[in-house]
């Protein structure tokens, strides 16, 4: 059991790099849209995530009565990653950014620049102009993307150290819209971290990215929108620990014959090809 | 934390009922196509398993060969289920069943009555006969079925206290390839153990079952054929793990359009609707 | 020119083979649920089916008050196909059949016999019965089955020289639910005629089957229940050869990596591989 | 029967306007890959085509060794839609548009400014610039996009009157690989003509295309490499027309529910709701 456990103990291994940073968890998650503070506590904890993304309140900086709030954030081990969300343009969001910067201490920034109020999908236009300016700031910068290969490519070469794609509009649930584009992105960028973030619906989805060699899931409303948000983001836990161990397990092929998997007659089981 | 501890332990609670025999796992692991004995022993320990498949050589059961493998089976402290694999007719299969109980000294039985050398597939004719023989004779069957709604009421109607419909054919790795079958079973039969078996592939496959509302997963080749069978194992559990607590947390209801995970401006993210 | 008309005019060629008899569409359509007789007659014309189903009223065949309808199909230059709709066991489908060959002066049967009152399915074991019988009577049975290749063999092995699986349930128009199990069915029956009946929704449902090798198709629903009817019988005609014309033609495999459709340079286009 | 012809006539109406210019057919064909000169212009007749797609040589413009090919594709009445296929810069694709011009004496052109060698996407940014700078310069653009919702707003606003979507990438016969991006587009761009350029294998794709509402299909390699390319141009042709028309009659919703086509007892049938 001793071997057993030990290779286990290597598979699990969940050591996310990014920009020269190792994290216990492959799984960075939301604060938004729990039914109450101490419920988005309790999910925060169960889902074990190691990076917590969080909103600043923009109107209020100075007053700072979100601060208690992302204390106790800290106060669960937990890093924050502050977003641009609701930024349309690279100067609002490196703006954002800035003020992100000195309130919460942190380069570390999740970049957010929408395009398109109904989607909510990044542009990339305007992505890629605010993540340079800001990787040339001292930011590490972590763009929410499409899955689009040439504006992952151009973020990569603008300094990012990791993309993340989405797996479709964010809140829908939809998970994985466009496997194709996903596949070819882990193929092209074989060294840089890629963190699907948006768009998963279900644990299988959160798998399903794992099995196909992403490093990480980024998610909010999954969670926060479950009947019981605590137990989901343990689920997610679980189905992300399950894809990253399967990928390094190493999938077996899908085929379209079947095969039967019990042995033909007359002969001990292992000496069957 | 202990709060979340007790809630998250309730929804682990992974007693699949069959039976009425309580199981510690939802997973049930086949014994066939390990590159190795040993790795197969690894694999079942890691998998979690509490019901291991195993199909008699039947040539040979005076000469008892294969007595050591099977003990060491239930050394594992897993209960075997043998199978009557290979079967192509109702008669067959019984004779198997019967020959099984006497050897294994077990009433269970997975039972197999293959239709087609091609794909495997279960005979529906000749699975209703055998299912109500081996019934009537007091054994507790499990059978292997399509994922036909009427066989499966026939099952469950000859006796049958599970039915186990296949995700698509034996060794293919294609998951599940009628959503819509499997949903129909598991609206129309809501209080019987319903438990996938065959085809499956990858932990995202056995996720994705038990978030349909599946009690269980059976499966082999997508372990045994894997790079890593232990690993691979361990990776299942936990995909199985994730989708039953996920059935029970209340996924969200997929959307078509985007919706902000973050707050608007101005306003503690908690009273936001 | 006329090589090219002389090619494609061989390839339309739509000879439907049934029981030795050749039918000029390979179109089966049926005549409920439309708006009003008018339009039903206006989208049979414009579908170009040879084979029209209809139900036999059962309570009235004495008053004879649907006269008027069939003989009005018959006038479009149709056959009719008296279907058994609405049976729930052989011996109801039976005599439903006896009723209709007297009543229609015809043959021809659609075997229905329902299992299930939510999801309209076939019952494969009453199905393969009533089967049997009407072969035995004389019939020229057209089963309505599921996508079982077991069943399917079966009702080939009793007699049926045509088998109609269903695409997905009965009005649903989910369109093809289940196509590992259907080019399974291509495969294993490449000599009998197989007919996608029910639960095709649109057009392109309908160029898939075709696409996949399947010899008809059998629908109602997605043109009676269109906006406009006759409009969406001309588009489900012009899908049917289309996919058929495409099954001759011999598609293109689909492949992973992107091949440009553009010369290199400086060379002429026919001379690149 | 008149009324029928009239409204079947007014369907299938084939007149889509690009940059005030009626065309006769919604199908836009590539002239290259084919077996031979003589079998692409078979093939192109039997398409309807009335935009045939072709690329400049660029070594040898002088030499004009194309151009007894070039009065071909006009001897069979389309119209030539040069290409600038191979370009990877807006530089290299407005020069090789302006040649295209002079050579061909057509303002028409269609845009390709590909990001990667491998899937042989466009460039998001590239593409914008050259699209923006070549309606300046008078051209009447066909920019080939991806499916980002961005990309296409911005052409549309750079002047484009049109926008050719990819369904998958150049030459892989994938259809269409992202159905979520393609609804949204038609949705945010009702009154700019969509067109989808790439990736389509089989007729299947090019209706459900049509189905979604999209204006025409451009594609290439689905017809010069099937087996029988002229049989394959007419199946994508009669494809095209049923999607355009069954989009036009109005499909059927999917429904999760069984609902049977056949009318209750003793009524008749077109008293039913």
């Amino acid at each position: 059991m001793d071997k057993l456990h030990a290779l286990t103990q290597l598979k699990y291994a969940p050591t996310l790099q990014l920009y020269g940073e190792s994290f216990n968890s492959r799984f960075l998650i939301g604060s938004a849209l729990y039914p109450s503070p101490a419920i988005m506590k309790d999910a925060v904890t169960a889902s074990g995530a190691s990076l917590v993304t969080l909103s600043l309140r923009r109107q209020d900086p100075a007053n700072r009565q979100g601060e208690a709030f992302w204390q106790e954030i800290q106060s669960l081990g937990c890093q924050l990653l502050p977003n641009t969300a609701g930024c349309k343009t690279a100067e609002e969001a490196i703006n954002l950014a800035e003020m992100c910067r000195e309130i919460f201490d942190t380069d570390w920034i999740k970049l957010e620049v929408i395009g398109d109020d109904y989607n909510l999908q990044p542009d990339p236009f305007e992505l890629v102009k605010a993540a340079a300016e800001l990787i040339k700031r001292g930011f590490k910068v972590l763009p929410y993307s499409t899955d689009d290969l040439i504006l992952c490519l151009r973020l990569r070469d603008a300094g990012c150290e990791a993309v993340m794609p989405w797996g479709s509009p964010i809140g829908t649930g939809l998970g994985l819209m466009n496997n194709y584009a996903l596949r070819t992105l882990r193929e092209r960028l074989p060294d840089t971290p890629l963190i699907i973030d948006a768009g998963l619906g279900a644990p299988s989805d959160a798998t399903q990215a794992m099995e196909l060699g992403f490093d990480g899931v980024l998610l909010n409303t999954a969670v926060a929108k479950a009947l019981n948000p605590v137990a989901m983001a343990s689920a997610f836990k679980l189905a992300i620990e399950s894809g990253r161990l399967a990928y390094q397990a190493g999938l077996m092929l899908p085929r379209q014959n079947a095969s039967p998997s019990t042995s033909p007659i007359g002969q001990p089981f292992w000496h069957h090809k």
